[in-house]
């Protein structure tokens, strides 16, 4: 098979019921009784999506954090996780992470499965939350004429990442790698505002061009808007790069939102590309982000 | 970290929420609105979980009906699944594999996550359900006097596996072990009626032990009485063997199931082990079954 996107094309097929939404979001939306449930699945592999000795207590809170924020681009509210572990190194830095994390966030550990393998360990866990606001946000309602926000800087946790790798001894200079923040609260006030919402886990431009093709139109982007973490030379790096966790939503036009954030656009009828930066069409996704693909 | 228990002690501390049920049963048991929700999380790692190079259409079957066990266990209605995939060898199979069973059981694909990652590889399954009785089953509730009862033979899966390593041309020879069955209508027809119940996945005597302590009981258990797959001979293996996912569980002494079951023992009031068998206390369960210890 050529890789993820082939299988995740065949994954879809299997991936009927509606609650699915067929794949394109980043979480399921399940209607039980008279609740609407948040669902999401998220992995980190050893020496792909964490550095293989990196401290494990900072892997912990990434792995809580990242699903957590999927679950605030749905406004939702967190009732739990599961956990997915594979004993290995360092396991107490992983316990005492994790224990952050929860407590931090304020979610219960439900349950879980560890297991002993062998080789690069692939850690796994699923959040459940309850919508705050129905409908349910997508990707996928972002209208012509909207306006295009995020609600901070990206760049961050690349500069984090640097910081990491260099040995920098500050741990405040890669604390936005390191310790991510779900953007809860963020996500449930703007819940019932937004056209369309997601959170950045693979970079502005990339994640925006699937929001166009999700919506079915052209977000249009001032990359000179775009609040950046980092020195104006790395502009063009920190709109690619991922780990952020920013949230990016799509309000009508004349509405402003109730939390700190910075209008980067305005959403167009579908031209040639999903895309736009500063006039220009981007229809090639391959340089725009992180494309998960080994 | 001494290990898996050691690891799961500390873990079960993070897990103070009720609906953890103190990691001691195999599901979250979760109150959601007028809904009680009912999560699992399992993984199977590749040579440990399953032979290295096993048809992963089989892989894929087993990781949805291990975790669709669980959910039976507690007369669980499943609603849908979440799976972590990393991708490799026989990703085609694999597909193919979890669509028969997600077909078989009637089961939704909700979502997931597909990674790309090295090494032998860990996959992950989330499952949610809806309880269609309540109280929800436990492994905590059986009573001095109750009959202790199996849906049906042990040792299936062991005789299974032993077929797939010696190259059995016969795909029926290695079946049991290949596509373990989810009892999941006679997990619903039970729930109102056992006082405690469980699924067998580690072995008749080790679940069996696990129970009596959850309980504060000694199970006794008669293993004339237990029904086995396998020749007379290796009857101590059968009880031993794990994969079967038979169910285990308690009825008031004159209560009959509804579906076919054998009864295998009694409950008595708690002795020095939390596990008798055929008269001998077994205290030690190192040599009861599968200690997921690496």
């Amino acid at each position: 098979m050529a890789g993820e996107l082939e299988f995740i094309a065949r994954l879809r097929d299997l991936a009927s019921h509606p609650a699915a939404r067929g794949l394109n979001d980043d979480c399921a939306v399940l209607e039980v009784g008279s609740e609407t449930l948040i669902l999401t699945h998220d992995s980190l592999a050893q020496g792909v999506h964490y550095l293989p000795d990196q401290d494990m207590a900072d892997v912990a809170w990434r792995l809580v954090a990242t699903n957590l924020s999927d679950l605030a681009a749905k406004g939702a509210d967190p009732l739990g996780v599961l956990i997915g572990y594979t004993l290995g190194r360092d396991d107490e830095r992983f316990l005492d992470g994790l224990g952050e994390a929860l407590r931090h966030y304020d979610v219960p550990l439900l349950g879980g499965d560890t297991i002993t393998a062998d080789g690069p360990r692939t850690l796994g866990l699923t959040a459940i939350g309850r919508a705050t606001h129905r409908p349910v946000p997508s990707r996928a309602g972002a209208q012509v004429g909207d306006g295009i926000w995020i609600t901070g800087a990206v760049g961050a946790a690349m500069l984090g990442l640097e910081a990491l790798q260099a040995g920098d001894s500050d741990p405040a200079a890669s604390l936005a790698y390191r310790r991510p923040d779900a953007l809860l609260a963020q996500g449930q006030a703007l819940a019932p505002l937004v056209t369309a919402m997601m959170d950045l886990s693979d970079g502005l431009l990339l994640d925006a061009y699937r929001m166009g093709i999700a919506s079915g139109v052209t977000l249009a982007i001032d990359s000179a808007a775009v609040p950046i973490a980092t020195p104006e030379g790395r502009r063009d790096e920190a709109l690619r790069w991922g780990d952020d966790y920013q949230l990016l939503f799509i309000l009508p036009d004349s509405v402003q939102p109730p939390v700190t954030a910075h209008r980067i656009g305005k959403v167009l009828a579908r031209k040639d590309a999903p895309l736009m930066l500063d006039g220009r069409l981007l229809a090639d996704a391959s340089h725009l982000g992180w494309q998960h693909e080994g």
